[in-house]
C-alpha cells in the first residue's frame, strides 16, 4: 500500500486522540476562527478556483456551476462554520446510566468516531462543510475531493489547517489528499487500522462504488425514490399542494418525490386535477395504463420507471387498487428514503406509518421536509437509507458513536 | 446467483414485513411455543445430533463438545427461550419526539431491522438463541450453520419452524440454508436486495472473512485484546483479585484480559504478588525486560504477544513509565473491547476513563463485565468492537431499527 497514504493514516490516528480532548469552547473558537480566515483569504481561495475553472472549460455548466467561487459563496462557507458553532456539543452526552446487580456504576457516554475519510466529488464547498462538522463533532477528517476541485479545495484546506497551526493544534486534524487518483481513493477504502468510518458525498455511481468496494464501515447517504400514495379519503387541494412542492420545488434533490401513487375510487375525479398542475409546472408525467386512461397526455410508464429515481421535473404515476396494493408497490420499489400519504382516515394514515419500510414516513406533508434542517438538526451530514448507525437525516449526533464507562470498587465475576 | 438462494430471500423479505406487524403477546405466546415443543422434540433431535457427532469421529475433543446435545442442554435452551419471551420489547418505542417549525410531528420509533442473516460455526444452540433474539426484535432470520452440525441444526429449526406452521405464521420467519458450501455462504454476504443485516457468530476468522466479502451491512461481533493496567496508586489486593478474574475464571473468551501492565513505581512492590497468584491458577506469563529483572519465571514475550489474543490460560506483562505511556500502549495495541485501571487515585481514574478508546472503559473491575447478562440486557447478540450501530454489548435493542414517524395537516416547504 501506497507509504504516504498510510503515513496520512497514521497522522490522522494520532491527532484523533487529541482532538477527543478539546473541550466545547476551545473547538468553537476555532470554528469561528476558521470563519474569520476564509474571509481574510478569498483572493488566495478564488485565485486557486480560477486554476480548476481553466481547466474545466469543456465541462457542462452544470458542473462549472457547482465548482464555481465567489466572494459571496466563500462568505456562506463562513456563516456555515459560525452556525456549526453555535449548535449544541454532543460530544461528553450520558445516553444512559444505571447501576448494575454487581454494583458497577455503568454510562454510555457519546464519544467521537475518530477518523472520517471523506470522498467527495466537484463542490469545493463540502471541503469547509466536512470540516467543520467533524470538527465540531470530535473527529479528525481525510478529504478525498475530485481532481477537477482539486486546488479550490487545497485552498480552502490550507486555510483551516494554518488556523490549527496558529492554534497549536495538530494541523492533521484536518488533512487531504494530495494525489486524487482513483487508485488512491480505492487504498483508502480499505485503511481499516487508520479509518474508522467512511462517509462519500455525491451520486449515486461513487455511492455504489465505496459501498461495493470499501472494506472500512461506510455512512451510506442515499438515494431517494421518493413516493406519495393519495388515498381515496384524500383532500384534493392538499394533494395537489403536496404533490408539486414535493415534485418541483427542488427536483434535483433526494427528498423530492418521484413517484405518485393514486386511489382507484378517486382517480378519476383527482388525477385530472394533479396532473394539469404538475403539468403546469413543467413536470412530464408518464403513466401506467390506467392513469393513461384518465390523463392520455402522459407517456406510459415502464418497468424501469417504478425503481428510477429521476432528479429531474419527471413523475411516474399509478393507480392502485387500494391502500394496501400502494404499500405493497413501495416497500418493493422505494430506496427507503421518505414517503407520503395523503389522507383524512385515521385508519388509512395509521396503517402506512406501520407498515411502510422507509427512514421517514409521512402523513399529509411534503417529502422535502427530510432534511437536517428541516428536522431542526441545524446541519445535515446526509441522508442515510441504511438502516445500520443511522437512519434518515443526519446531524452531528450521527458523526459520533459511544463507549462504556464503568465504575467500580474492585468487583470481581462470580 | 443461486436461485435456491433468491427464494429463500424473497421468502425471508416478504415474512419480514408480516413479521413487523406482530404484537409483544403473539410474539411471547410464540417464543414459549418454541420452548414447550422443543422440549417436546428432545428424542428427534438428540438422534440428528447423533448424525453429526458420528461424522465428527475424527474431531477434537473441545469440537465434538460444542457440537454435542443432550437432554439437559436442550432443555436449557428451552429455559432460554422462556427468558427471552419474559424480557422487554424494544419495538414501538418511541426514542425521541418533537415538533419542528413548521408544526410537523417527528417520532422515532424503534422497529426491526428487517431480514438478518447469522453465519456460525459448530454449535446447535446458536441456531435457538439466534431465532429468539431475532424473532422477539420483529425481524426474520436466514440461519447458515456450519455444515458439522447441519442435522442437529435443521432439526432444531425444524421444531421452531412447526410451531410457526401450527401458528398459522409465516414458516419463513425462520429459514436455514441447506447448503452450507462456501460458495453459498459467500452468495448470502452479497444479498443486498433481501438481506438487511449479516451477523457473524463465531471465531476471528469466519468474522474477518465476513467483513471483508460482504456488501451486506455486517455488524461484528469482536475479538478481544483486553488489558489490565495496574496504576502507581493501586490497592494490591484488588489488583491480584481483579487480574486473576479477569485472565482465569474463563480464558477462552473474548473478555477475559490478555495483557498486565504495570506502573514502573510499582512493579518490584506488585508485580512479584500479581504474578505468584496468576503462576499458581496456571498462567503462563509472558513479560517484557523489566517485568522480566522483577519476575524472572516469565518467558520473553515478543513483539507479536502485544497485539495477541490468547484465549487460553497465558498473560503478556509490561511495566511502564507512567500512565501515559499505558494508554498510549493500549490504544495501540488493543482490538478497542475492555480496558481497566486499577487505581485509588481520581485523577488517573477520570484520565484512563477520558482517553482509552475502547467500547469498555473501567476502574476496579474485572474485565469480566463487559456480557450483556451482566449488564442486565437480559440477553445477548455478542460485543461489538466496531464504532458504528453498536459499540460493546449488544441486547435486544441493537437489533433494531428506527424510523422516523411525521404526522401534518398539509404542510409544504417554503
Amino acid at each position: 500500500m501506497n507509504e504516504e497514504l498510510i503515513k496520512i493514516g497514521k497522522q490522522a490516528k494520532a491527532a484523533s486522540y487529541k482532538m477527543a480532548q478539546l473541550d466545547t469552547v476551545s473547538k468553537n473558537q476555532i470554528l469561528n476562527q476558521f470563519a474569520d480566515e476564509l474571509v481574510n483569504h478569498i483572493a488566495e481561495v478564488l485565485t486557486a478556483n480560477q486554476k480548476d475553472l481553466a481547466n474545466a472549460v469543456d465541462m457542462p455548466a452544470k458542473f462549472t456551476d457547482r465548482l464555481k467561487l465567489t466572494d459571496q459563496r466563500i462568505k456562506d462557507m463562513a456563516e456555515g462554520l459560525r452556525q456549526v458553532a453555535a449548535l449544541a456539543d454532543p460530544i461528553g452526552n450520558i445516553d444512559k446510566g444505571w447501576t448494575n446487580e454487581a454494583g458497577l456504576l455503568i454510562e454510555q457516554k457519546r464519544v467521537p468516531l475518530g477518523v472520517i475519510a471523506m470522498i467527495f466529488e466537484a463542490r469545493p464547498n463540502v471541503t469547509v462543510d466536512a470540516s467543520a462538522l467533524t470538527f465540531k463533532s470530535g473527529n479528525v477528517v481525510i478529504l478525498r475531493g475530485g481532481k477537477e476541485a482539486f486546488n479550490s479545495n487545497l485552498a480552502l484546506a490550507e486555510v483551516l489547517r494554518g488556523v490549527l497551526r496558529d492554534s497549536n493544534l495538530d494541523e492533521n486534524m484536518i488533512q487531504i489528499l494530495h494525489d486524487t487518483s482513483h487508485e488512491t481513493a480505492d487504498e483508502l477504502m480499505h485503511l481499516n487500522d487508520y479509518v474508522d468510518v467512511l462517509i462519500p458525498r455525491g451520486g449515486a455511481g461513487l455511492i455504489q462504488a465505496v459501498l461495493k468496494n470499501s472494506t472500512v464501515p461506510v455512512i451510506e447517504t442515499g438515494a431517494g425514490n421518493c413516493h406519495i400514495y393519495v388515498d381515496k379519503d384524500a383532500e384534493l387541494q392538499m394533494a395537489v399542494d403536496i404533490v408539486v412542492n414535493a415534485k418541483v420545488q427542488r427536483p434535483s434533490v433526494c427528498n423530492a418525490a418521484e413517484k405518485l401513487l393514486i386511489h382507484q375510487d378517486v382517480a378519476e375525479k383527482m388525477l385530472p386535477t394533479i396532473a394539469k398542475a404538475l403539468q403546469d409546472h413543467g413536470v412530464e408525467l408518464r403513466g401506467d395504463e390506467q392513469s393513461r386512461k384518465i390523463v392520455p397526455s402522459m407517456k406510459a410508464a415502464t418497468d424501469v420507471d417504478w425503481s428510477t429515481e429521476y432528479n429531474d421535473l419527471i413523475m411516474a404515476v399509478k393507480v392502485v387498487a387500494d391502500e394496501d396494493a400502494a404499500i405493497d408497490h413501495i416497500n418493493h420499489y422505494s430506496t427507503g428514503h421518505s414517503e407520503v400519504i395523503i389522507s383524512d382516515n385515521y385508519q388509512s394514515g395509521q396503517k402506512f406509518l406501520d407498515r411502510i419500510d422507509s427512514a421517514c414516513v409521512y402523513v399529509n406533508a411534503s417529502t422535502r421536509f427530510t432534511d437536517g434542517f428541516q428536522f431542526g438538526f441545524g446541519a445535515e451530514i446526509g441522508i442515510s437509507t441504511q438502516k445500520l448507525h443511522a437512519r434518515g437525516p443526519m446531524g452531528l449526533n450521527e458523526l459520533t458513536t459511544t463507549k462504556y464507562v464503568i465504575r467500580g470498587n474492585g468487583q470481581v465475576r462470580k
